[in-house]
């Protein structure tokens, strides 16, 4: 059998901060390292003994590499392996796009294999995780393999430092044999304390499965190589899938008595927000640095990462994104005209402000959200004088946790809601079905009265195992305390007066008031509305109920799927449910409804019904895997699935004289009053 | 033969961060740790099987321990083993006293050992290492023990914490029995870059012995409990060993092109300067946080650490301190006036400043010192919300190595130099010795031209081993770069004319220009002189040359003993050259003079030799060891040996009408002018 197998390519994820010749997962298999791939201190120890035997002892197996020439890729190769890897900063984006090139440039998987070994190698690991994991999502041979999680092998990025201590602490004093190893507990206020009202939302923040989806949208839609990058409707998924966050965290806000997150308009104001992370970078002294209250971002200067820009570019950027958008019309490249149309309008910008690879002027219109996150991660060392690395806004795995991610992304949101508001509403016919009635909505959680839903916390256990250098291997768990919330399924009674159709079923929440306990009017509800499900109905004569259960959402990915231990237990390769790889990408499900109040904060459930042969995407590719997630990742290999803009009908002010959500109704949709109550003395474990 | 020897006492401090039932030593011997000394996870795992027989196979020992009785100190074991302790927070200085008096209680040396097996098992590991090393200091029967360097055990508070990783990692890829471990590098600019102009001092800074005599100071010099902090002219010797150590700085920093340091007068104001100390708090997420330009000092209110004041506090406090210097005299607790007496005074002051258990009122006169270094080190979360500790400033062992230590320490010195100038100018009297005169004054390095020092890089490494947790034994050392100068003989040509003598000498240097490049006067220059030697010479009648060597100095210890590595060559109890005890206080010996500059930094070498008639002190006790670095340091159980005011003859401004050194003069002082050359270029391994 081949040593190219997607199983042996998955060892090389493994404890990315060992050497490429240590023993690799539970198996200890020992990987055959050519001698010329090695560097340095490995090459010294390898003249003296090849380094494969050093830990052959314990170990099952080894799994031979043909050697291939050295890639002759001295940008990648000069990361030094303790730097943060951001892929916000351009030159790493760059060593990544490299990376990612040459390996998809392998004219078989057995170079493929030889050439991940060289890079696992002599990369940084997060570089070459970065580079292996959309390398193997991109390849046709390897994208049905299952990547490791990246919280258990950088759990660094994920945990509390104190718990990884501890962790390592209780496998040296445990004995292997006797199967005594306890599972530590992470405390849920770590990161802070309730007198930061910020803390409150650290619970949203620091959910170990909001901030993998981030990571994962990011491996799905890199920004670099332009033909990896060049997704359909990619620039508008970028709004969306982020605005989307917003209203979430919004409505979260909401529910812990907070008023909603202020834009960050002004790039020279000091900012408020104070957030330190916990987070300990074990394999350096590149700890992941705190920022306190009022720091001030600065013109970045940073050789090391030939980043360079001025807070008067960021500036500049944002004026011309709204200098297109006042005018209608982006300048190309050329100088030309570029309309903005109602069709494309939208992705054109989101491109623009990421901007990705697809921007129409990368030169005019610049690199405003990268960048932005970039000056804010350097707040503390604008030009590298203290040879400091970035913050957690540096890195997508980890900028969520922030407060003042929401904050920027406010801003970036208002350059998008800026130019929606200058389509017209939707006229009543294009949100009308024709003789499609929604007479009732309610959502049911079982035994309990309709109308109510529940949140409560969850204890639930991770394996670290994989991510701990040089500890004994077998499983170390970690119990972290989420958000989670009882089942619940929808209720739609329809009546279709017309012939046998296809309906699109749009499922959405909103806050009913706002923070000042005003109710909210349309113009500010919309902004608010969280996608919760959205599927496609047969619509046969007469009355029908359709059932959905909460589970299904289009939105989310099944707990199990982000959590699952792939070192426990390997599912085969097909098995649906333990699948992480393009699949790994969406919304985590603990975390579809928000926390709600201990005593029921009102909500407004909102469902339209619209007409699937206005909605329907032409595809002619057959494969149908990985759209559990759809509506915030897309569907792999495939278009959008749905013809309308993202965020339909919410996306758009309404239109004339339409003041209230009751104002904008069409009889294909309903609205119904849901409260959610938050158990708040409960802990499941 | 006792288990409670020094030897074994010794082996509690090893690996500190490792539970209490892990081998010690390099002979991996176990302490059987009586099971009611045992709490939480280590109780359950003992209750499955006896800890001591975990790692009882690789162990040449096991030593035995009589239980004594639960000490009840509920306060000390309330702090958390991830907490950092700090010395200048009163609840943890509190805490550390409950400690020290139930050790030094203890009735016999058994009981000693059992009382310091319990407190290993359950306090602090920081905590734990500073009460058992004062302790050990102040008992009888163990002041004579070698202590472990800090460095050894702690070397995160030293180490750039990349170092300590692949310290890490060099044991785990190399096989024991091969002797192949490598000795890891320190890179010398790993905490910043010279864009920092800061940065130019790092070397002076992050220096580890200066790091270990502060806090070796610190550690001789308690300021509680009061039976222990009461030693002869405490206060005194905390204001000079500071104004030396600013005396110092600013020679540095002239020599490198530095004005000299600002004092920290408004404590409203924001701190320019910038530090992060890239070192990695391994045990925990408590990382040592950096601190940005800019931060501003706020009101400090910590109720984990009972630590309560405001700014106002402190300004407040400063101006009492100046009122009784302007005064002329301190209010007591009763309320009674104390006069500041040229003799007491600074005594007097110094107490009430830092402020130790022998202020005169510290109800009123507060506690400036400490809470300084305290709101400086809480300045990125003064009211705790964010759960983070102090940063370096927080702790002895690392506040000089943060350039905000200096500018606070020059407005500590600013109220000593203010009541210095209070007094009178000595007298031409009280400076001259009749009969004596010194003739002539020269340095000699061998081999090279009079009046000419050399100092120059030098490559020196030191065992991490005792120091990083749960790894294989065996040493495994790490290169840092240090300042070292060439040997150098002090040559002094006296003649007496009177009757045969005995002589104080006195030697200091100081810069010759000020940062303007203007000839220094009198009053400023004398704050600028760095006391290099001090001794007692008997003079003959006549012409004598007396010589003297420069690793005699009365203010360092030898470079041996700062690095000496008692895992590797342990000495017998009494071989003098490696005892770490009191003796382990003194300025390390390679940072005997400054730099100098690569052209020749020009400096005034002075002598004095003084009428020991008028110097000496009465002491009846017979002890005399651990005088070497008594300029700073004083001598173990005895008074200062020097009568003199510390500092003399430069702690006050001159008498009237002299404004240069010149006319400062009395025909037995001498002064020559002297270069420091810089070799740049050559670093010595």
């Amino acid at each position: 059998m081949s040593a190219a197998t997607a199983d042996n390519l998955l060892l090389l994820f493994d404890r990315p901060n060992e050497p490429i010749f240590t023993p690799k997962g539970n198996e200890k298999k020992i990987i055959q390292v050519p001698e010329e791939y090695l560097r340095g201190r490995y090459k010294e120890l390898n003249s003296a003994d090849a380094v494969e035997y050093r830990f052959a002892s314990g170990s099952s197996e080894r799994i031979p590499v043909k050697p291939i020439p050295n890639p002759g890729l001295a940008l990648p190769e000069s990361l030094k392996k303790d730097a943060k890897f951001s892929l916000f900063i351009p030159l790493h984006e760059q060593m990544a796009t490299q990376v990612i090139d040459f390996l998809l440039g392998m004219k078989n998987m057995e170079d493929f294999w030889a050439a991940a070994v060289y890079f696992r190698a002599n990369l940084n690991p997060q570089l070459f995780n970065y580079a292996l994991s959309v390398a193997m999502l991109h390849s046709p041979e390897t994208q049905d393999s299952d990547l490791y999680p990246l919280h258990s092998l950088f759990p660094e990025k994920f945990f509390d430092g104190e718990v990884l201590y501890r962790a390592r602490e209780e496998v040296e004093i445990t004995r292997p044999e006797a199967d005594e190893r306890i599972t530590i507990d992470i405390d849920r206020n770590f990161s802070g304390s309730d007198l930061d009202i910020e803390h409150r939302l650290a619970y949203f923040r620091e959910d170990i499965g909001v901030n993998l989806h981030h990571w994962h949208w990011h491996l799905v839609y890199p920004t670099s190589p332009r033909d990896i990058a060049d997704k359909d409707r990619r620039g508008e998924l970028f709004f969306y899938m982020h605005q989307q966050i917003l209203a979430r965290y919004n409505m979260e806000r909401f529910c812990n008595n907070l008023s909603r997150v202020k834009r960050l308009t002004n790039f020279r104001d000091p900012i408020r927000e104070a957030y330190f992370p916990k987070l300990t970078a074990t394999q350096s002294s590149k700890n992941w640095v705190g920022r306190g209250s009022n720091a001030v971002m600065q013109d970045i200067s940073r050789p090391e990462e030939n980043l360079f820009f001025d807070i008067q570019h960021l500036e500049r950027w944002r004026d011309r994104l709204f200098d297109a958008i006042d005018l209608g019309y982006v300048i190309n490249t050329k100088g030309e005209k570029v309309q903005l149309t109602e069709k494309n309008g939208i992705d054109i910008l989101g491109n623009m402000v990421e901007a990705s690879d697809l921007s129409i002027n990368k030169p005019y219109y610049g690199n405003l959200h990268n960048m932005l996150h970039m000056a804010i991660a350097n707040i503390h060392d604008p030009d590298f004088r203290h040879l400091e690395f970035a913050s957690v806004m540096g890195d997508s795995a980890t900028a969520m946790r922030d407060p003042v991610f929401y904050r920027l992304h406010m801003a970036i949101d208002d350059i998008f809601q800026t130019y929606k508001s200058t389509l017209p509403g939707y006229p009543v016919q294009e949100l009308y079905f024709r003789n499609v009635r929604v007479n009732k909505l309610s959502v049911q959680v079982e035994g309990k009265d309709e109308n109510q839903l529940f949140t409560f916390w969850k204890k639930s256990a991770v394996n670290l195992s994989n991510g701990l250098d040089f500890i004994e291997r077998g499983a170390i768990y970690t119990n972290f305390i989420h958000l989670q919330h009882q089942p619940f399924t929808y209720n739609i009674e329809v009546s279709n007066q017309g012939s046998e159709r296809k309906g699109t079923v749009r499922i959405f929440i909103a806050p009913k008031y706002d923070e000042r306990g005003e109710t909210l009017l349309y113009k500010d509800q919309r902004k608010f509305f969280v996608e919760l499900d959205r599927f496609t109905v047969d619509l046969s004569k007469g009355t029908q109920m359709i059932k959905r259960k909460s589970e299904h959402s289009s939105v989310t990915i099944p707990f199990e799927r982000t959590y699952r231990d792939l070192g426990k237990k390997r599912p085969g390769f097909g098995e649906r449910l333990e699948r992480f790889n393009f699949c790994g990408c969406g919304w985590p499900h603990n975390m579809l409804i928000a926390k709600g109040t201990e005593t029921g904060y009102p909500c407004q459930l909102f469902v339209m019904v619209s007409n699937f042969a206005d909605d329907e995407v032409e595809d002619d590719s057959s494969s149908d895997e990985c759209k559990d997630a759809m509506s915030y990742c897309g569907v792999r290999n495939k278009k959008y699935p749905d013809a309308r803009a993202m965020g339909f009908p919410f996306d758009r002010n309404a239109r004339e004289d339409v003041t209230t959500l009751e104002e904008f109704m069409t009889p294909n949709m309903k609205v119904t009053d849901v409260k959610i109550f938050h158990l708040g003395n409960k802990i499941d474990s």
